[in-house]
């Protein structure tokens, strides 16, 4: 038993370990090396719970996809109507140049040369971009924005704004510079806004 | 002569399998043998003309980017108004998942470790963004365009909704993921036209 519940704690701390990791450094600038010193988990344990690090990264993908879904769902509940929801997910307070978690792993050919990791970055952007489709969608039903848009296109813009937040931001390093493009977001998003 | 014709030849090779090279790969991902094999230069010549990897690749971005900037001039220059200009920067044909020449080395830590390669991303992308504002603000003036947004803050998220497209077409690997936020953006861009 005790044996048991320290191999559960080292695979819990190998997949934290490389959730931090990827975040950090991205997939390619991980290594096996550092995730075991991260994680303080020996050589042996690590391939007997992940033969590979692409079986590792593609749970510490799963998990922290699972846990961003959570807690977005959380956080956009408490907005009063579907248009405050998409202004609120964009305003959400954000370390500009640390970045998106999945969008930063986009620019890692060796994640887009791998299905079992390209896979699950490309369907958390998707399903935070049909997030905000459905709030859109549901704004134009209640009237609060105008019948005249595609939420689908404007739902993948939303998205893409904050992704390129974040690359701006890089560049800079300066998150004046994440800010200043979720400003003109909301200015773009008032647009939406049905005409009174 | 002879001699210094083909000396110049090659340095020029050089940068041109550089560019390329960082284009498709990144930063990290382009080794001075790729650029050998492609240029077709020598180890000797290399080093003669380039001393580390870094000067090699501060000269590829400096050269890309006078490139980009006098080509996106003759592009703006043909649009009817300074609101249309910005409109036609985002519908210019791009490859969605190749992506942005400059926007793709901001994922990459040892690009923004070394501010030789850092400070031109960062010059490049606020001179574009810096090209949007000014465009915003002539159709402000010129009654195209509400007076009632700030230039700036919206013309950093034009830039970032390109920036961030290519980030969402390279997770999908799809041209369609690309073009579906140019829409949205199109659409979010209308509403900052002055009400009839």
């Amino acid at each position: 038993m005790a044996q048991e519940r320290a191999r559960t704690g080292s695979r819990e701390r190998l997949v934290e370990a490389t959730r931090e990791l990827l975040w950090q450094h991205g997939y390619s600038g991980t290594t096996p090396a550092a995730i075991r010193a991260r994680s303080d988990v020996g050589q042996g344990s690590m391939y007997h719970h992940f033969p590979t690090k692409v079986d590792l990264a593609a749970e510490a993908l799963r998990v922290s996809s699972a846990e961003a879904e959570r807690s977005i769902d959380a956080y956009l509940d408490e907005a009063p109507s579907p248009g405050a929801a998409v202004a609120r997910y964009l305003s959400k307070p954000r370390d500009g140049e640390k970045g998106c978690r999945f969008g930063r792993l986009t620019l890692d050919d060796a994640v887009l040369e791998d299905e079992r990791l390209r896979r699950p970055v490309s369907e958390t952007l998707t399903w935070y971009r049909q997030r905000m489709e459905a709030l859109l969608r549901e704004g134009q039903a209640s009237g609060e924005l105008r019948p005249d848009f595609s939420a689908e296109a404007v739902g993948a813009t939303v998205i893409a704004m904050l992704q390129g937040a974040h690359v701006l931001a890089r560049a800079d390093r300066s998150q004046a510079s994440y800010e200043r493009v979720i400003e003109g977001a909301l200015t773009l998003l008032e647009g939406l806004e049905s005409r009174r």
